[in-house]
């Protein structure tokens, strides 16, 4: 890359900020020694958990920030009030080109909500997204929208088709990723207008994009992972997202009661322990750390709020490689190879 | 009860019929020696496999069909062209009065559909649901539209409420259900249209109702089972509990290899396996056989096409309890109770 890459950090979101912020900062130091960062938040309190990463401490700039969103202020409470937050400073320094991207491990409500005004949407992107990734039978698969959209036109759904295809290629590292959009079974009748209408316009222009369509899925599939990529509206992502991960709860709790059942049984946990332990990471849909904002001009990544400094590495490790890949110009050459709006027959561009 | 309770039974519906469905009828009569069945199918071939039990015999009517519907078949179809098929006569007869309910393990779609048209919906229902019943930390929970809706409004969300708890009343036995609708947060503000509305109309009329209302529930509800019913539309609600289903296989499959990593896990397994075993019922989706179709003048269960005797005999089970605990007229009890229709400000009647 010609220009520097510059990530912004809202230095005071997450349960144990600054401290959290500062050391998985300076593991993604390790990784990325090529980035800098500006950190938004009480200049104090984020200079003396610098003081103990030197080698850190000359990659980042400090702003100080006044004010804190926390976890239970209101999306709109934060967008008007909190104009000095770290939050809102560290977006602000995206928008006015200082940084190319933001993560946070603070308020998701907020944080859409202020990206969605200050950094407004790529042209042609009605609405943003959320992306998650989750694992599968197969390695890993990415999910949207996980709830920012409620309600979803068949646009919605082949925009979000685009970024999770995009997203699939950059971060995931999946040369032509494959996918399926999400719907009560497979034949072509099934579902209501919006996923009708997005999978005949999919099928229609997939031969111009970078991915492959393989129409309607199931829910079962996401699982065994038979695409790379599940697209979905907001409110139904969001529920079986969630469904899925207390599935996974109640089969690890079942499974932890069965082994205290007798001697015998806890004797094998012990010896199983080791094999169990190793693949504990692999099914849990928390070690995937954070959810990408998709759409917004400038890459927005939201880490969990508990996180620890390893989970939050990860999530700079996303906002770095969406940027390094170029993600909102990926989504925007396949944009212009589907035209959707005001016609419920395609332009199809030949490519 | 007064009236001799009768079940209509499709006996060529399901992979293994009719010598599954007499098998499973023969584990039924034996826990309720007080119902009659009528056998709708191939009067030879029921003929042949109800002579291996003599007891059962007499308790059982054939009547001869000459149509089979396929698992293939549109549901357009088998409504149109099979009117002298098993399913359609076994629902003919619930019409009719010659039966109070019937259990199938054919074609789901067509068994909905030529239910519909035939039985009718009981007043003041506007559509049916599928339920489901499905294992949870706290024991067992409820959750409907499954899939017979692909949009909802409010009214549908609120007479599922009322069918669920029903359900959960006279099935699982819980005495006053807890009911949760399912949304993408549980604060007032968030979710769809329709969701608010139900989920207003639900406080308000809840005081006269046989369930508790608990406002809204997440996904991650399910697996721990904070509510007995859960409430949905049949989109959400059938990628949701698909996803679940998806997700316990891919957890079954990940702990299969970490048993079979070192040949101290297979130790650790072959120890902890009776307890192992004794689990894999609670967990297994499956173990609860069939759906029930919901707000229809009859009762009518719909088994897995490819269960077996024990199987078929738990649906018959549910579609007995199911008529012996007036599961309709107790919807018709709380329907009376609150008025939805054309207004946004529902009236509630003062017990």
């Amino acid at each position: 890359m010609d220009q520097q890459l510059v990530l912004a950090l809202d230095a005071m979101g997450g349960d144990r900020a600054p401290g959290m912020v500062i050391k998985g900062l300076n593991i993604a130091r390790k990784r990325y020694p090529e980035v800098r960062y500006i950190l938004f938040g009480d200049s104090d309190k984020v200079g003396t958990a610098l003081k103990k990463f030197p080698k850190l401490s000359i990659k980042c700039e400090v702003r100080h920030t006044s004010q804190i969103i926390s976890s239970n202020d209101k999306p709109s409470t934060a967008l008007r009030r909190a104009r000095d937050s770290s939050m809102r400073r560290a977006i602000d320094s995206v928008r006015n080109g200082e940084a190319q991207g933001i993560v946070s491990a603070g308020n998701t409500g907020a944080l859409m909500a202020i990206a969605k005004i200050v950094l407004k949407m790529v042209n042609e992107i009605d609405r943003p997204a959320i992306v998650g990734v989750f694992p599968s039978l197969r390695g890993e698969s990415v999910t949207l929208d996980l709830g920012a959209n409620i309600e979803c036109s068949s646009e919605n759904l082949v925009q979000f088709a685009i970024m999770g295809a995009a997203f699939a290629r950059i971060v995931l590292g999946i040369k032509k990723p494959l996918v399926g959009l999400l719907n009560v079974g497979t034949e072509d009748l099934k579902g209501n207008e919006s996923v009708k209408e997005a999978s005949n316009i999919l099928k229609l222009s997939e031969q111009n994009l970078a991915f492959n369509f393989s129409g309607f899925v199931e829910g079962d599939d996401i699982g065994p992972g038979t695409v790379d990529v599940f697209v979905t509206d907001g409110f139904t992502g969001n529920i079986a997202l969630k469904t899925a991960e207390g599935t996974a709860k109640f089969y690890s709790q079942v499974l932890k009661s069965a082994f205290r059942r007798s001697l015998f049984s806890k004797l094998g946990y012990l010896l199983a322990k080791p094999a169990l332990t190793a693949i504990r990471k692999r099914v849990d849909p928390r070690s995937y750390n954070g959810a990408l904002f998709v759409g917004l001009n400038g890459v927005v990544v939201k880490s969990h709020g508990g996180t620890d400094a390893k989970g939050f590495a990860n999530a700079i490790g996303v906002a770095i490689d969406m940027i390094q890949g170029g993600f909102n110009q990926e989504i925007i050459e396949d944009l212009k190879k589907v035209k959707v709006e005001n016609s419920s027959v395609p332009e199809v561009i030949d490519s």
